[in-house]
C-alpha cells in the first residue's frame, strides 16, 4: 500500500463543521435577503482577476497581502475586496447597467496576513454599494443605516448601535485650523481617548499643537448629548469653513432621513470621532456596534466615497456603501457564547428501519418529501440503537421508525427526540406533527 | 490626470449582468433547496488548499489545468473539483462526523483550460455524496435519481431522462470474455454508435476481436425495450461471471429503489453503454439528459466509488454522488433560449418622487419594506421620465408615484409597468396589490 499523506486544511483558512455550516448560512441568507429587501442586485464577479486591474489603485499593506501568480502569460491575482470589482464592473458595463446602480456582492476575499485567532486569510464579505453616475443623492446616505438596521435586527440582535459621522467635519475642522498636514497625527493621538482620557489626549496635542487650537480640538470631540444637541454644538462652533460646513449639512440631512427611513433613535447616534481611515471616504462615513459587546469592535463599516472609478476611467462616479466581515463576525460571535450551532440541523425528520423495511422507508420518505419537508432516510443495516445515536448526533427532532407492524397496518412510529414521546399515526398525521 | 487602466475580465471567466444573474441564483437556490430536501448537510471548503493535498490522486490533465502558486513558504493550489476537498475532509473531520455522512456543496472550482465558448476556467458546482465508513447499502445508489428527478423538475423541466448503469457489467463482460485490457478501446469504438451504425462499429470491433466474443458484445448493447425486458435480457444472456452478476444484482436493485423513491417511468433508463470514464467510478453511473437538447450533453452525472479517500487513510470510506456543472449549464440554456433572463427583477417596487417628495417618499419605502416587500427608491434629483426609463430597465413591475397631491391626501400613486393602469390609493391597498 502507497504512504498515505496526511490531509490537512490551511492555517488561516476557515472551514466548519456541518451544523456551523448551517448556521453561517443562515446568517449568510438573512443578509442576503435583507440586502434584497432594499433592491440591490446581485453580483458575482470572478475571485481571479487580472494583477494590473486589480492593483491599479492598491499599494503598501494591500499589495504585500496579496495572492499574486502568473499561469501561462497571465499575471493573476486574487481579489482582496469586493469594492475594487465593483469598479472594474461598473466601467467594463458601463453602457449596459441603470445608475444609480445598485448591488449587493456577497463572496470570499483573500487577504495573506499573518493568521492569528479570528482573522482568516480567505473571508467573506457581504457588501452593500450605490453608484451614481457624475452625482449621487446625500439622501441614499440617509438610507445605507436603515438597511445595517434592518440586516442585524434579522440577525436577531436589538442592542447595536450604527455611529455616523462625515469626514468633511474632522477636515473641515482642522482646515480652518490650518492643521491639515497634522490630521493623521492628531487622529491617532484622539482615537486614544477611551484608553488614556480626555487630559492625556490634551497633554500629548499640546505637544505639537498651538494651545488655542488644542482648545478647540478638545471642545469638539467633547461635544456630547443626543443627535439634536450634537448638530447644535456644532454650529456653535461657528467653523468658518466651507467644507466644514457642507460636512454638517450632510450630516444634517442624513440624520433626517435616517430617522424617516425607520431606524429608532436608540440604534444609531453621530459620533464625532470616527474616521475609517484617510484615504478613502470623502464625506458620510459609518461604524457599528454591538452595544453589550463593544469589545468586538466595528461589525459593519462603510461610507461615501467621491469617487469609485478614478483609476479606470475619467467618468465620475461617487458612491456609497457598507461591508459586513462575514467570516470575523460569525467567529467572534460563536466565540463569545453570543450565538451556538450546537442544535442546529438541516433535516426535519429521519426515517429509519426497524430491520429491514427499506422499501417501506423509502416509500414513507418520499411522502414526506412530496409535502415538502426535508426528510433523510437511513437505510444502512445497522442496529436501530446506532440509528438513533445518529439521530440524536445530526440533532434531527424527529425520527420515523417503520418495522413490521408499521407496514402490515400502514402507519408510521413518529418519535420527537426533545420530548421522547412516540406515536403510531397515519403518514397524514405525521406530516401535521412534523409541520408544528 | 494619470493614465487610465482599461479593466477587463480575464477570458474563460464567466460575469453576469444583473438580470443574469438574478436568474443564475435562482437556479444555484433551487439546487441548494432540493439537495436539502434528502436531508444532505452544506459544506464549504476553501478554495485555496496545500497542492500537495489537493494533487495527492491527481495527474495528467488535471495537473497540467491546476492554478498552483507559491505564497511564502507555502506551495497552494486552487481546488479543480469539490471531490478532492470532500476527502480531505472526511479524513481530516472523521471522529466528529457521522456516516452515512451526507453532504452538499456548491461552489466555484478552477480549471486553467483553453476558454472555449460556454467552457469556463472558474465555473460552479453543485454536489451532493454520500460516504459510508465501510460500506454504503446500495439503495443509496436507488435514491440518487430522485435527488436528480426532484431537482430538474425544481428547475422546471419535465421531459429528462435519468441515464443508469453499472460499471461492473460491462467490467465482468470483458472480463468473461478475457478483454479486460481491451476494454477502453472497446468502448471508445462502442461510443461511436450514434455517429458511424452498428454495422460499422461490429467492423472495427472484427479487426481486433475474435468474431464470436464480437457477436456477444454487439448482442450486449443492442439490449433494448424497456427497463424489466433490458434487465431481462441480460440475465438471458448467461454470463458466468462474477463481477458481472454482482453489477446485474445492483442494477435491478437501483432500479427498484429508484421506482420507490418516486421517479416516473419516463425519466429514467437503463442505459448499457454509459460507462463515465474508466478509472473513477466501481457500480452504478449516472448521465441525465434533457430530452429535447439532448446535444448539450449529460448535465448531471455521477456514480458510485469504492474509495474516495484512498490517498489519505486506509480506512474504507465508499461513496456515491453527483455533480451538476452549474456555469456551463447556465451558459447552454441561455444560448439555446431554453431559458431567458430578460424580464428579471429582484425589486417588488420602485417608489420616486414627481418633484422633491423625498421624505415621503422614504416614508412609504420603509412602510412596504416593513410588509415584506422589496423596495427600491429613487431619489435622485431628475426628471420623471429619466426615472421611468429606469424603471422599465431594471423590469420592475411595479412604480410608486409620490407628488404633491399624493403627500397632501396620504395616498400613493401605484402605476402597474405591464399594463399601464395607474391607481390613488392609499398604501395598504397598494401594498396588497402588489402582493397579489
Amino acid at each position: 500500500m502507497n504512504k498515505k499523506m496526511q490531509p490537512k486544511t490551511l492555517p488561516g483558512f476557515m472551514e466548519l463543521l456541518p451544523n456551523e455550516q448551517i448556521l453561517f448560512n443562515k446568517m449568510r441568507e438573512t443578509i442576503q435577503k435583507s440586502y434584497e429587501k432594499y433592491g440591490f442586485l446581485p453580483l458575482d464577479t470572478p475571485i481571479i482577476e487580472d494583477a494590473n486591474v486589480l492593483l491599479a489603485k492598491a499599494g503598501g499593506e494591500t499589495e504585500k497581502q496579496i495572492y499574486r501568480f502568473e499561469k501561462g502569460e497571465n499575471d493573476l491575482a486574487l481579489r482582496f475586496d469586493l469594492t475594487v470589482p465593483l469598479a472594474k464592473y461598473v466601467t467594463e458595463y458601463y453602457d449596459k447597467l441603470n445608475f444609480p446602480f445598485k448591488r449587493y456582492q456577497i463572496g470570499k476575499v483573500y487577504r495573506g496576513e499573518k493568521p492569528q485567532r479570528g482573522r482568516y486569510r480567505e473571508f467573506y464579505q457581504c457588501d452593500v454599494d450605490i453608484i451614481g453616475d457624475g452625482k449621487l443623492s446625500i439622501i441614499n446616505d440617509g438610507e445605507i443605516p436603515s438597511i445595517i438596521y434592518n440586516t442585524f435586527k434579522s440577525l436577531g440582535f436589538d442592542d447595536f448601535t450604527i455611529c455616523i459621522n462625515n469626514r468633511k467635519i474632522l477636515n473641515g475642522l482642522f482646515n480652518s485650523l490650518e492643521l491639515e498636514e497634522d490630521a493623521s497625527e492628531i487622529l491617532r493621538i484622539i482615537d486614544k481617548i477611551d484608553k488614556i482620557g480626555i487630559d492625556n489626549v490634551k497633554n500629548e496635542l499640546l505637544k505639537s499643537v498651538e494651545k488655542e487650537k488644542v482648545e478647540t480640538i478638545i471642545k469638539f470631540i467633547c461635544i456630547d448629548g443626543d443627535n439634536d444637541s450634537k448638530i447644535k454644538s456644532l454650529e456653535e462652533l461657528n467653523i468658518d469653513n466651507e467644507v466644514f460646513q457642507e460636512g454638517l449639512d450632510e450630516l444634517k440631512q442624513v440624520i433626517k432621513f435616517v430617522k424617516i427611513f425607520g431606524v429608532p433613535e436608540n440604534n444609531f447616534k453621530i459620533d464625532l470621532t470616527i474616521a475609517r481611515g484617510l484615504d478613502y471616504y470623502t464625506g458620510t462615513v459609518y461604524e457599528t456596534f454591538l452595544d453589550k459587546y463593544r469589545n468586538l469592535g466595528s461589525v459593519c463599516s462603510g461610507g461615501r466615497y467621491d469617487n469609485l472609478t478614478e483609476y479606470y476611467t475619467d467618468r465620475k462616479m461617487p458612491g456609497v456603501g457598507i461591508s459586513i466581515g462575514l467570516s470575523r463576525l460569525f467567529f467572534q460571535l460563536v466565540d463569545n457564547n453570543i450565538i451556538s450551532a450546537e442544535k442546529e440541523c438541516i433535516s426535519d425528520v429521519l426515517v429509519v428501519s426497524m430491520t429491514d423495511e427499506y422499501e417501506a422507508c423509502a416509500e414513507v420518505a418520499r411522502k414526506l418529501r412530496d409535502n415538502n419537508l426535508n426528510v433523510q432516510i437511513n437505510i444502512e443495516e445497522q442496529k436501530l440503537g446506532k440509528k438513533f445515536r445518529y439521530a440524536d448526533n445530526i440533532n434531527v427532532k424527529y425520527v420515523i421508525i417503520m418495522g413490521e407492524d408499521e407496514v402490515k397496518n400502514n402507519v408510521v412510529t413518529l418519535k420527537n427526540m426533545i420530548t421522547g414521546e412516540q406515536n403510531t399515526i397515519n403518514i397524514e398525521e405525521a406530516v401535521k406533527l412534523i409541520k408544528e
